[in-house]
């Protein structure tokens, strides 16, 4: 087995953090985005879709997108589990997995993507305006949030779960966007402090 | 227990196709979209995002998201298994309904909601240069499908689940934005036809 995965990009951290809080340690090919490499033959040959992370499994299989790829790990490994354990658990972390990844996380990608003058050779055509429309909504999806963790603990509730790495990644993923969680958000903010403090955070 | 729903939009379709095809009967209210009533103080209590499908249980939990309604349902009556059932299944269908959703029928959805004038007093600002660009990425994708379903009879391999639903939802919502799908796309037409002659399809 071998995962496919690179630095800096938000997705494939979410697996690096998932695999870390499962303990299971997993070969890599470190796939550089920045010289391309994503866009080589060779790895249009994995994963048409060029982007990583990718998992490709011993007998050939590839796996791509983060939260199919943590999926697949948390069937074979349940424990700790991170997708929940009964059908409404499961359900709830779900819906926030993806109120922050279809919401928050793609906002902040999109002012990224098409703000960033260094993205413009990445991302065509940059839409400067797509990238200014996201920011008040990437703020408005802040605020949801940081309402949400003044009533829980961890976003999708009592426990972590895989909507707190996506959450996570895509806080730390409004560094190059240049802007910052505002102080009176003192919920998300404690949160903040709470899971970058975990060992997996480093991953 | 009680489904909100809206007719047209695609996502609330998914969950009736879903429940349709699981043999499920669930209790539904409908909201207006058009009238603007997701917007309305109680539903907004429901559902502070404001979207329709929203599943409340009898005791007040609110579930949303369709693809979470969809797993509660699927956790609590698993035949016929539509996300799969070996831990390699499951990862394939959960890859297979992210690249439908989060690029085609994305992708769909913005030329629709940036490019329609009947979507200005919805989706503020309305970015026309992104509906524009939604457009080829639309296209590409629809290709990458296309050549996918050469290969296998449904869009996560050789059985029918939640990746083909999406889909069907997503090719039907191509009706505003009045693009069609290529004759020469004849793999996905075909499974379009099959697909579409299920009777969960007319729900």
């Amino acid at each position: 087995m071998k995962l496919f995965d690179s630095v800096r990009a938000p997705n494939p951290r979410r697996v690096r953090i998932f695999l870390a809080e499962k303990g299971i340690e997993v070969p890599r090919v470190m796939v550089d985005l920045a010289a391309f490499e994503h866009r080589s033959e060779a790895f249009t040959k994995l994963n048409p879709l060029r982007r990583t992370p990718t998992l490709e499994l011993d007998d050939g299989t590839i796996i791509t997108e983060s939260v199919a790829i943590s999926r697949y790990f948390e069937e074979l490994y349940p424990d700790p589990p991170l997708f929940g354990r009964t059908p409404l658990e499961k359900a709830t972390i779900e819906m926030w997995n993806r109120r922050v990844e279809l919401g928050f996380m793609t906002e902040v990608q999109m002012v990224f993507r098409h703000g960033h003058p260094g993205m413009a050779t990445h991302e065509i055509p940059q839409v400067l305006e797509w990238a200014e429309a996201n920011k008040s909504k990437m703020m408005a999806s802040l605020r949801m949030l940081n309402d949400r963790l003044g009533e829980v603990p961890y976003i999708a509730g009592e426990t972590y779960s895989i909507a707190d790495i996506t959450l996570l990644c895509a806080v730390d993923f409004m560094k190059p966007t240049k802007i910052k969680v505002p102080d009176d958000h003192t919920h998300i903010l404690r949160w903040y402090a709470s899971v970058s403090a975990r060992a997996s955070a480093a991953a």
